[in-house]
C-alpha cells in the first residue's frame, strides 16, 4: 500500500516553515464539508469514484481483437485522454515500442510533422486507431480522426471509439460508420477518466491488467473514504498543501518521482490538479518534475530561490531489476560508488534531497511506493484524484468544471470559418493589427 | 530570424496588467551595468559566448566514426548534458530511432529498469558509448559509465568522452584508458554546454550540420549584442521577465511552444533558468509546457488561476510538413475543419490563446520562428542563453554557479560510504528515525 510521510512540512521537524498541528485541528469543519461533499455527491463529476465497479469484459475482448489483428495502435486524444494511457504505458511497458507488438502510437496534438511521421513509419491498414473524446467536438482530436477516417475509408472495423454512451458528436458518428465504441460514463470527466475505458483499453493492449489497476484504486478508495485528516492520506497531503498556501503563501507544489517510469505520472497529475483547481484567482501550480534528474536543473531553485513551493517526492522501494556498479577505478574519484547498485544510488539521492530541502528550511512530502505494477499504479491515480476533489473543495472551487477554456475555442472557431463565429475572427485580426508595432 | 512579440506585455495593449515604457526606461542603468558584465566578460562561465568560433572538424570526423561502425550511440549524461542532445535530437529527427540508424539512447538518471531496458534491445559491442561530464566526478553519469566500462572492457574504441580539456577525474581516466575524447572548455559550464561538443557530436550524428547550429547562434549573438533593450531580443525579454517579478509579483513563466519538436527545449530551457537564477530568495520559476497540448491541462490555471504566471509562447510559421483536414462529415460539429490544414489549426489555436490571455489580463509574449533547421535552433539556444545571463546580471545573481546542490551530494557520498563522510551518513540515519514517525 502506498503511504504518505508528512514530517518536512510540520512545524515539529520544520520550526516555523511547517505547519502546527493545530493548524491542522483549525480547519476540521472545511475537511468534513469536503468530505461531505465527497460522500454525499453533492456534485456531478464525483463518477470517477464508481469506476472501481466496472466490468471489463468489454475492454478486454476489444483489446484481444487489437492484439490479434494488428500491428500498430494509434491513439488520438489530448489532455486526460492522452495523458492517462501515456502514463499507464511509460509505467508498466516502459520503451514499448523497441520491444512488444502491438506498437503503440499516441497522437495527442495537431503538428503535421508528428503526424506525417508517425504515418510514415507505419501500414495504417495494420493499423487500429482509437478514437477518444467524450463529446466528440473536440477540435484537435476530430481533426486527426477526420484524416485518419479518409485514409481508412471503408475499414471501420480498424476504428474503436471512446466517446460518451448515448449522447454527442462521436457517439452518432460512431453507429452511423459502424464503429465498436467502448463508453466514458457521463459523469466522468476527460481529466477523471484514466481508469474508465480511455485507459483500461491501451493498458490491456500492452498486455497489463486492468482489473489489477481496479483492485488497486479500490484498495485505495477504502483507505481514503474515511474524515479524519490524519488518517486520510488523500486529506492529509491537501489539506497540508491547502495550509502551506494560507500560512504561508506557497502556491507551487512540484511533484517529483524518483523512477523514470513514472515521470509521465507527474505530468498526468499536474493536467488533473492544474485544470481542476485554477479558479476564481485562487488554486496551486502544479509541476511535473523528476528525480535524480533534475535535482541537476531544479534543485538549485528549490533550495534557494523564492519560498514558494512545496516540493511531494514520490520514492518507489523496488525498481524490479537492479544493477550493480562494479568495483572499477577503485582509485579514481568515483570509486566510492563501485560495490553498490544504481537502486541504492538513485533511492539514496532521494533520501538526501530530502534532508537537503528540509535543512534549508523548503517543506517537502513522501509518497512511498513499493513497486511500480498495475496494482500501486491504481493506486496512485484514486489517491491523486480524490486528493484533487477534496483539495478543490477546501478551497470552495468546483473541481470538476473549466470554465475558462471555452473563450479560447471561439476565436479558433472564427479563425477556422465556423459559421456563426465571424465576429471573433474580426476581434483576432483586430489584435494581430495591434500587436504588430510591438515585434522586435 | 526569430522574433519577439512583446505587445501583450505592455501596458498601452494590457492597461494596468502590462509594463509601461517608462518602467523599462527606468532600469536602463541595471540594463547597462548588466551588459557590461557580459561584454566586459566580468564574471567566469560567459565563455558559451566563444562557442560559435569553434572548429567543428574533431567533432564531425568522430561522428563519421560512430555512424559507419556502430548501429547504437548511447549517452551518458544528467541535466545539460542530456537536455542539450535530447533538444537537438527531438527538433530535428523525431522519432530518430523508429526511422534511422544509428539509433540513439540517452541515460540521463540512475534508474536501474530503464539501463536494464535499453541494454536488452541493444548489442553493446555494436555500441559507441559518449560519457559527459565536464568534472568527471558526477556521481549518476560515473556510475553509468563504470557500469557500461566494464561490460565492454578490452574495447576502448567504442569510448568517447566529452569533458574538460586537461583537468579532472574523466580527463585522467579517458587518457589512461586511450578513449577518444572532445573538450567542454573550462569556462562553458553544464548548462551552458548544448553548442559545445556535448551537443555537437550528437547533432552530427543524427546527420544534423553543427555549422548550421553555430551560424544560427553566430546571427543571433550579433542581433543580442546591443545595449539597446528595445533593439536587442534577449534583453527585452529578460527586462519585462524582471519587471513582471517586480512591479507585479508574477514569479513564474511558462514556457509554451506549439509544436512537438520543441517541447524539449522548454525542458532544456527550464534547467538554464532554474539552475542560473534560483538564488539569494530570488529568481523566477519556468515551467515547461506544449501547446495545443497544455490548452487542455494547464490553460484553465493561466486564465484564472493566481495571477503570477507570465506565458512565453515560441510560434512557428513553417511546419515543415502539413495535412489537409478533409471535408468529411460535413454536417457534425465539426464539419468546419474540413478543408483547412492541421498547420492552420495549430497556428490559429497559438493565436487564440493568446488573445484569450490577453483578454483576461493575463501577460504573455510571442516568440516567433520562421522554421525548425538547425540554423534557427542555434538562433533560439544562443538567445535563451544570453538572455539567461542578462537576467542573471539584472537580479545581481551570478548566473553561473550552483552553491545550493552541493550539499545533497555530501549526504549521497556518506550513504553510499565514501571516506571521510560518515557523519553525513549518521546525519541521514537519525533524520529518518525523527521521521519514522509521521508517516500514514
Amino acid at each position: 500500500m502506498i503511504t504518505l510521510n508528512i514530517a518536512n512540512m510540520m512545524s515539529g521537524v520544520m520550526g516555523q516553515k511547517g505547519i502546527s498541528e493545530k493548524s491542522v485541528e483549525g480547519i476540521k469543519d472545511r475537511v468534513l464539508a469536503a468530505h461531505e461533499e465527497i460522500t454525499q455527491r453533492k456534485r456531478s463529476g464525483l463518477g470517477f469514484m464508481d469506476l472501481i465497479k466496472q466490468d471489463t469484459k468489454d475492454i478486454k475482448k476489444a483489446a484481444e481483437a487489437v492484439r490479434g489483428k494488428y500491428d500498430n495502435f494509434i491513439l488520438l486524444g489530448i489532455g486526460g485522454s492522452a495523458l492517462g494511457p501515456k502514463c499507464i504505458i511509460e509505467a508498466l511497458s516502459p520503451m514499448h515500442n523497441l520491444k512488444k507488438s502491438p506498437k503503440v502510437f499516441i497522437y495527442e496534438n495537431v503538428d503535421p510533422m508528428t503526424l506525417n511521421n508517425i504515418l510514415s513509419v507505419l501500414d495504417l491498414k495494420k493499423t487500429a486507431v482509437n478514437v477518444i473524446t467524450k463529446s466528440g467536438t473536440t477540435a484537435e482530436t476530430m481533426a486527426s480522426f477526420m484524416i485518419l477516417y479518409e485514409r481508412l475509408k471503408g475499414s471501420p472495423e480498424n476504428f474503436i471509439a471512446t466517446t460518451d454512451p448515448e449522447k454527442g458528436n462521436l457517439r452518432k458518428l460512431a453507429t452511423e460508420l459502424g464503429f465498436k465504441t467502448l463508453p466514458i460514463p457521463p459523469d466522468v470527466g476527460g481529466r477523471y477518466s484514466v481508469l474508465s475505458p480511455v485507459g483500461l483499453l491501451p493498458a490491456e493492449i500492452i498486455g497489463a491488467d486492468s482489473d489489477e489497476l481496479l483492485r488497486g484504486a479500490g484498495d485505495m478508495q477504502k483507505r481514503c473514504s474515511g474524515p479524519d485528516v490524519w488518517k486520510n492520506p488523500a486529506y492529509l497531503m491537501g489539506a497540508l498543501l491547502y495550509l502551506m498556501d494560507k500560512e504561508k503563501g506557497r502556491k507551487t507544489d512540484v511533484l517529483v518521482p524518483y523512477s523514470d517510469r513514472l515521470k509521465v505520472m507527474a505530468e498526468w497529475f499536474c493536467q488533473l490538479w492544474a485544470e481542476s483547481l485554477g479558479k476564481q484567482g485562487l488554486g496551486l501550480t502544479p509541476f511535473p518534475s523528476l528525480g535524480t534528474t533534475d535535482q541537476h536543473s531544479q534543485l538549485q531553485l528549490w533550495m534557494e530561490g523564492p519560498e514558494d513551493k512545496v516540493i511531494v517526492f514520490i520514492k518507489v522501494d523496488d525498481h524490479g531489476a537492479d544493477i550493480k556498479i562494479p568495483e572499477v577505478f577503485k582509485e579514481s574519484g568515483t570509486g566510492y560508488l563501485g560495490g553498490h547498485s544504481l537502486a541504492e544510488l538513485i533511492n539514496a539521492e532521494e533520501e538526501s534531497t530530502e534532508l537537503c530541502l528540509q535543512r534549508a528550511g523548503r517543506p517537502n512530502m513522501t509518497i512511498g511506493v513499493p513497486s511500480i505494477d498495475a496494482y500501486h499504479l491504481g493506486q496512485l491515480f484514486f489517491f491523486f484524484e480524490i486528493a484533487t476533489a477534496f483539495t478543490g473543495f477546501l478551497y470552495g472551487i468546483n473541481p470538476f468544471d473549466q470554465p475558462s477554456v471555452e473563450e479560447g475555442k471561439n476565436f479558433t472557431y472564427g479563425m477556422m470559418g465556423r459559421k456563426g463565429y465571424e465576429e471573433k475572427r474580426a476581434e483576432v485580426q483586430e489584435a494581430r493589427k495591434k500587436k504588430a508595432g510591438w515585434k522586435v
